[in-house]
C-alpha cells in the first residue's frame, strides 16, 4: 500500500476549485480495504478516546497497544471488553517497546497518541517500519523533528496524518465553505488559539486526571504527568494547532499559499504559581518552582499572499474556554466569540453584526450533513469522529489523508519558532518551505467531499 | 499660569493607591480662574465639535479661531450664532496664519483639531507662545516630532494634552474602575483598535463628508481632503490612540510601566482600491492609486511590568465598528465584543461568561455618575464631553491634565514604530522612553476623581 498523490489529486480533478465538493462516489477506487490493522501507541485518555472510535467501525480491528502506564492499560482494555472485541496484544515493557511493535506487528497503521515528546521519533519510527501515520497534536516540537517527519514521509511514502480534530468542528467547516465560497472575499486576516484555562489538567492529586491538588510530574496523573513540565521548561505558544490548523485550511496553506514569517510575545507567568498557592499555601515544593511560560503568548504570522493570522495560547488563567476564532475578507468576517457574521450586501444593515446561526447551517459541510447522527457521541462535539474516519479511510481508500506531513510539520512549527521569537525579543521568525517550492503548484487536500 | 505637577501631586496624594477615588473638594485650590480664553486652530468638523462643546460654558470664551477652508469657518461661525456667543476673529490667511494668531491674541490655551501634519508643528508653536494646548490624535506623526513635544512642553511648563476622548467612554472607564479596584487581579494582556469601516470617510464627492464618490486630496471634501493620502504614503497603524490610549490608562504607562517594543504586521491592500472600481468603475483615475496601507494592521505591544496589548487597525473593509477592547488579569477578563465578563470566585459558573451590564453599571465611574446629565448628548456618546471638560479644568485650575505630553508621545509614537516595525518585515521596534525614567515613579493622574 502506497499513498498515490497522483491518483487522488486525478480523481479529484474537478475538485481544483475551491467552492467544489465531490460526491462521494467519485473517489471509490475499487480498490478499497476490505478490513485494515490498526496499532496503537499512547493509551491515555485521549488514546483511550480514540480507541472508543475506531472499535466502533467492524472493518477495523486493533491488534496491539503500547503504553507504559498499567491503569491507563487496564482502563484500555476494558474499553475493548464493552466494545465486545477481542483484547490486543499489549507492548509495555519500556519506553523503547513501542519499537517491538512496530517490528513485529502486521498493521496498516498506527494512531500515535503519546506525551508530546514521543510523537516524532515513534512517528519516524512508525514510517521506517512500513505503517502510516495518524498523530496527535502537535506532531513535532523542533525545527528539526518536523523536517525529519516530512523526509521519512517523503522516503517511505507513508503519510503522516496530523490528527488535528478542530479542523473538523462543525462550525469551523461552515466557514471553510463559506470561504472557499467566496462569502468572505479575499481573505485578508485570520484569528484563532488556544484559550483553556488548564490549572485543573496541570496539575491534579495523582489520582485523578483534573484537579483536587498541585502535583504534577512523577507525582501527577495523566497529562499532569508530562504536559506541565513543557510550561516550567519554555516560554511560547505551546499548543499552536487547534487555532492554527483549522484557519491554514482557509488559508490554502502549502496548496498556493505558506505561513512565511511570525512574531511572538509572551506575557508574565503568573497563573500556575498562584494557582499552587491559592490551593496548596506558599509552603508546599511546587510554590518554588518557576514557570518559564508566559501566561498568554501572543502570535502573529504572515502569509505569502499577504494575509495575517493572529493565535492566542492562553492556558494558566480562569477564563472561559475560547478558540478565538475570526475569519476577515474583503467582504465581510465571522467571529465566533460573539457568534455572529457581517457580509457586504447580504447582512441587512450596514455595519451591524448579525447572528451566525442561518449562515451555519446554510454552509454545513457534505461530510457533517452526511454523518451528523454517527458524529453525535463522539468526542469533543464529533470532530473526533471525523478526525478518525479521515485516517482510517485514507489507509482503506489507498489514498493521500487530507491533513498531511506538510500540514503537521507547518502547523507544528509555529511552537518551536514562537520560543525562538520570544527568546529574541518578538524577533520575526521565518517558516521553513517544508514543501520545498511544491506550495506554489499543490491543490487544496482537505475535506473536498463528503467522504472524509 | 503654570503647571504645578507638585501643587497636583500634593492635593492628590490620598490618590496614590490606584483604587483611589477623591471627592471634588480636595482638588479645589482657591486660585481658580473665573474665565478663560480658548482659540481654536482647525474648524473642520471635529473642530466644530468641540467648539460647540466648549460654548456650552460661560467661563470660557473663544476669542480667535484658525482655519483655510471658508467653508467650515462659516459652518463654524454659524455654531457661534447658536449658541449666541459673539463671533471670534478669524485667522484664515493662508497655512501658517496660525502662527499670527499665537502671537496676537490673549489666550489660556489652544485647541488644535487640523490634519494630523499639522498638529505637531501648531502644538509646538502654541507652547513657545505661552499657550496651553489641547491636540487632536494623534498628536505626532514621527518619533521626532514625539520628542519636539516632549522637550518643548517641559522646556516651557506649558502642557500638552492630547485629547483622546475614548479614554472617557463610559464601558471604558467603568473597567479602569474595575482594574483599579483589584477585580482582574494583577492585568496580563489587553485589546484595542480601531477597526471602522472609513471606506466613505476616505472617498466622497467633494461636496459631502461621507461618501456619494471616490474623490479625495484636492477634489475631496472634509477629512477625504487629506486623511486619505496617509492610506496612500503609509502603512502602519495609522489611528492607534483611540484603542491604545484607553489601555495606556489601566496599565499605568508612565506611571509605574512603560511600553517597550512592539511589532506590527500588515495584510495585503485591497479595500481602497476595490471600493472606488466598484463605485466608479476601473476607468476612474483613481483606480490606478497604488494604497500602500494594509487592509488591517495588527501590533503587538510589550510591556515594561511584563503585560502585552495588541491593536488592531482596520479601516478599509466592510465589518462592524469596533474597538476591539479586552482587559485580561489573573483572575479574569472583559470583553467589549460579546458584551461579556468572566470573573473567577464571582461569575456564578466556572469558565462561562456572563453579561458585562450588572458590571459596568456597579462600576460606573464618578465622573460619568457625576455629568451623565451633561455629558448627554455630546459628542461621540459622551465622550467628547468629558475630554473637553478636562482641557478646560485643566487650564481653569492650574493644574497638570490627567493625559500630558507623555502620554501624548507614548500613544502616538505606536504610528511611526509600527511603520518601521513593517518596512523591517515585523521587527521588534524599541518605544523612546519620554519621561527619561521617571516613569518608575510617576504615580497615575487619569480620572482620579470626579472632577475632570
Amino acid at each position: 500500500m502506497r499513498v498515490s498523490r497522483r491518483k487522488f489529486l486525478k480523481e479529484t480533478a474537478v475538485a481544483g476549485t475551491a467552492a467544489a465538493i465531490l460526491p462521494s462516489t467519485i473517489l471509490a477506487t475499487g480498490r478499497m480495504s476490505d478490513r485494515i490493522r490498526i496499532g496503537v501507541i499512547g493509551t491515555g485518555l485521549r488514546g483511550q478516546g480514540l480507541i472508543g472510535l475506531v472499535l466502533r467501525r467492524d472493518d477495523v480491528e486493533i491488534p496491539a497497544i503500547c503504553d507504559i502506564d498499567e491503569r491507563m492499560l487496564e482502563m484500555t482494555l476494558a474499553r475493548f471488553d464493552e466494545a465486545d472485541r477481542r483484547s490486543p496484544k499489549i507492548y509495555s515493557a519500556g519506553e523503547k517497546d513501542y519499537l517491538n511493535l512496530l517490528d513485529k506487528e502486521n498493521l496498516d497503521g498506527v494512531i500515535i497518541t503519546t506525551p508530546w515528546r514521543w510523537h516524532t521519533p515513534m512517528a519516524i519510527a512508525a514510517m521506517e517500519s512500513g505503517k502510516h501515520v495518524g498523530v496527535e497534536v502537535p506532531a513535532c516540537l523542533t525545527v528539526d523533528e518536523c523536517w525529519n517527519l516530512v523526509r521519512m514521509s517523503e522516503k517511505t511514502e507513508k503519510f503522516c496524518m496530523i490528527l488535528e480534530n478542530v479542523c473538523y468542528r462543525r462550525d469551523v467547516m461552515a466557514v471553510l465553505n463559506m470561504v472557499r465560497e467566496g462569502l468572505f472575499g479575499e481573505l485578508l486576516h485570520c484569528q484563532g488559539g488556544y484559550q483553556h484555562d488548564l490549572r485543573r489538567v496541570k496539575f491534579n492529586d495523582g489520582e485523578n486526571p483534573y484537579g483536587g491538588g498541585v502535583e504534577y510530574g512523577e507525582k501527577g496523573f495523566s497529562e499532569a504527568r508530562w504536559r506541565t513540565q513543557h510550561s516550567v521548561d519554555r516560554n511560547g505558544d505551546l499548543y499552536p494547532t487547534h487555532g492554527g490548523g483549522p484557519v491554514a485550511q482557509m488559508l490554502d496553506i502549502n496548496r498556493g499559499n505558506r505561513f512565511v514569517h511570525l512574531t511572538s510575545t509572551a506575557t508574565q507567568s503568573r497563573g500556575l504559581h498562584q494557582y499552587i498557592v491559592a490551593q496548596a499555601g506558599p509552603d508546599h515544593p511546587n510554590a518554588k518552582v518557576k514557570f518559564k511560560l508566559g501566561d498568554i503568548v501572543t502570535t502573529v504570522i504572515k502569509c505569502a499572499k499577504g494575509e495575517t493570522v493572529v493565535l492566542s495560547h492562553d492556558t494558566n488563567s480562569p477564563r472561559p474556554y475560547s478558540l478565538n476564532f475570526c475569519v476577515q475578507g474583503t467582504r465581510g468576517l465571522w467571529m465566533k466569540d460573539n457568534n455572529s457574521i457581517y457580509i457586504e450586501g447580504l447582512s441587512p444593515e450596514d455595519h451591524k453584526w448579525e447572528p451566525d446561526e442561518p449562515y451555519l447551517k446554510k454552509y454545513d459541510h457534505p461530510l457533517w450533513k452526511r454523518f451528523e447522527s454517527k458524529a453525535a457521541g463522539a468526542g469533543h462535539g464529533g470532530m473526533d469522529f471525523f478526525i478518525v474516519r479521515a485516517f482510517l479511510e485514507s489507509i482503506k481508500r489507498d489514498v493521500s489523508p487530507p491533513l498531511d506531513v506538510y500540514d503537521a510539520a507547518s502547523m507544528s512549527v509555529i511552537s518551536p519558532l514562537s520560543e525562538q521569537s520570544i527568546a529574541n525579543g518578538s524577533a520575526p521568525m521565518k517558516f521553513p518551505d517544508f514543501t520545498r517550492g511544491k506550495w506554489k503548484t499543490n491543490k487544496p487536500i482537505f475535506a473536498l467531499n463528503d467522504v472524509y
